[in-house]
């Protein structure tokens, strides 16, 4: 026998660019007891889960459900369920996960075309027209905000120019969904899917994922169904999705009415997803968003009062992450670590060309509240001058309790 | 705004083939506060986490973690990562989970050869030897515990034949796992998956995965590293696996020393999948092993003193569950729903062939109690008794209470 305690994890509050401390009721969600997956209380559990997503996506979406697996689950399944071997596949890429775009089409043997701008800035639509018009592809991935430049691509335009050229435009919308304006119907989007542990408050570890009836026909063109549990009158395509776990005809016939037997939906992550829906629902998009635009305003206002500099195209940074250059004579991971072990507190770094040279810090979900500011800009002066940077005392917090006080929403924490 | 209340399950006992029932420790796992994906206290617990599995696997193998995803998640996984596009593989066949390693080798790309044997039978090893003698597979994929008819297939002597002939070794064990033994070193597995929504006691979202030394040199032959976070060095294979979800080898330098990003581990779900496998050693693997084969033991007892036929060959049956004809005088579905809606108590149907034909009745990790077998057995004769069958009064009570009377097992309930 072997004595394993239970898990005791130490508090910490998350400040990076996620994941990020979940909602209470989000926790408590989890531990709640396990039904039967075709019990009448998980079915519905199931329907109204697609329901608060349809309004968190702002679609009326039939095909709008979760996937089980982590954000890049969910990208995966929309991209192999979309994207035909051979297929012309455009990426416009501006951070890191747009090269993941690119990488998971690669491996669904699409024939990837990307434009790249610099980091820290978004792709000018105009360029992304041109593209459209020069590679003919049969799908657009693009991300939304990627959180490796802090970076929120405008999509509002894009649609129509895909709806121009017969192109099917896919989004990543997991470090931007619920902190920033997402509109699948009215940008046009085909697919998009998310993660749980950014501005949803949600642990990692289900993808919601929303599809147009155009997309719906091509994935049910490629329908397979498995020799297991076929029927008489199920038909297989040839032109089949190379993937059973993410073939996203089975995964709808799971979820709706048919209620056909695919994977066993992973019910604990299911309630977790359900109730970030819900905490966001209860508070209300719009409010969430602003909430998000408020804290992240006053983190910025905050970092630039401290005297750092912020890096990339603030203009069009999302609300709910800051990248801040690492000043020259601070040691960044040294002071990442003194933030964790002396305050509990985490943020992060980034990858590539931006590893080591800055920090991301997060004001997502959960944790886009006032006192979870004022606390890491209080932690964060404290750390910078014991590692011997010049910053104005008090500066910090002061500055972005003033964007706190001129904000119309209540000073308190979120709900 | 929009009023949801929190989830709020009604009370189940879950006595079908899985789901089932949690260990009431790993929901209270789950509600664990989140940290941050390198936090020192994650990368402990995820090294925990290996070292907890390699015990429940009874491997060395180093290459033990989790997939993030369903079992069917960690099958796809192991599968794609082995096998290249028109590789042979061997797919003994004796249920639904079978067909499902075919479909899921298929969507891969190799050249599948099945054999098949009658539901309710195991393959004879021998005629797996012949198979591999004729088909000179690649890969030999085969379940262990098959659900579908609640076969349990000796592994014990496949691994040398594979050894023998070159193949690798691949067995499905997510539906035995905890509950029968499993030797995956002695056994001679290259590659082993499960899930935690069976024997051991947890919900349905993470599989544990163990590879061998063989099994990891194949899949580091295609390694493949994603543009986004390539650095100088890194090679990548002109032969790489078609996914990135499931490439076994980046999730290998996500869970190794390197701490490469791919994913962002499911925190969660690795909290419960933790748990599940301390739940089992704090028991004693053979200790909750021989609990499972006491509790099948006296649910059989107990079933076949209320006069029902048992399906399958009972000498090969798991010890978690068991697979009961239906009356011919019973609505079967009806008498399901009346324990469900009743008595809060679920048991299961089946899939194909066996659909609507025998219930399925599971007695799997926490729910592998004589107050659970007891409670069910009450229940299905009232229930039976309702539906018109003459079943002998108390009779599936007392013989399942006489087996636990028999063995050496504290009469009370799991740890």
């Amino acid at each position: 026998m072997t004595a394993i305690p239970p898990i005791e994890p130490p508090a910490r509050l998350l400040m990076g660019p996620g994941p990020i401390s979940a909602y209470p009721s989000v926790l408590r969600a989890m531990s709640s007891t396990l039904v039967g997956q075709y019990d009448p209380f998980m079915t519905q559990a199931m329907n109204e889960t697609q329901e608060l997503y349809r309004q968190v996506w702002s679609t009326a979406n039939d095909a709008t459900m979760l996937i089980d697996g982590t954000s890049r689950a969910g990208i995966e399944a929309a991209l192999v369920s979309l994207i035909r071997p051979g297929d012309r596949v455009l990426v416009p890429v501006f951070g890191r996960f747009g090269h993941l775009l690119a990488e998971i089409a690669e491996r669904a043997l699409a024939e990837v075309h990307t434009i790249e701008v610099p980091w820290g800035q978004v792709v000018p639509v105009s360029q992304i027209e041109e593209a459209v018009v020069r590679v003919k592809p049969t799908l657009l991935a693009l991300v939304q905000g990627d959180t490796s430049t802090t970076m929120n691509q405008p999509l509002d335009e894009v649609g129509a120019i895909c709806a121009k050229h017969g192109v099917l435009f896919y989004a990543d919308a997991t470090a931007s969904i619920a902190g920033n304006e997402f509109l699948a119907d009215e940008w046009g989007l085909d697919a998009a899917t998310a993660g749980l542990q950014k501005c949803l408050g949600g642990p990692s570890g289900s993808a919601p994922i929303t599809l147009s009836e155009r997309a719906v026909q091509v994935i049910r063109s490629r329908t397979r169904v498995e020799a297991g549990i076929r029927e008489a009158g199920d038909e297989s395509a040839s032109d089949f999705i190379r993937s059973n776990y993410f073939d996203l005809g089975m995964i709808l016939d799971y979820w709706g009415s048919r209620r056909l037997n695919h994977h066993t939906e992973a019910t604990s992550m299911l309630y977790a997803a359900r109730e970030c829906a819900a905490v966001l629902l209860r508070e209300g998009l719009d409010n969430a968003i602003e909430r998000h635009r408020v804290a992240g305003a006053a983190m910025l206002a905050g970092v630039q009062a401290l005297g750092l500099e912020v890096f990339g195209d603030v203009a069009h940074k999302m609300n709910n992450v800051v990248a801040v250059v690492i000043p020259d004579t601070v040691p960044g991971d040294a002071a990442r670590a003194d933030l964790l072990d002396d305050f509990g507190i985490e943020i992060g770094t980034s990858f590539g060309p931006l590893h080591g040279k800055v920090w991301r810090i997060g004001t997502m979900g959960y944790n886009a509240r006032k006192d979870t500011v004022l606390t890491t800009l209080a932690a964060l002066e404290a750390v910078l001058r014991r590692h011997g940077a010049s910053v104005p005392v008090g500066g910090g917090v002061e500055a972005a309790a003033d964007v706190f006080r001129a904000s119309a929403l209540p000073l308190g924490s979120a709900s």
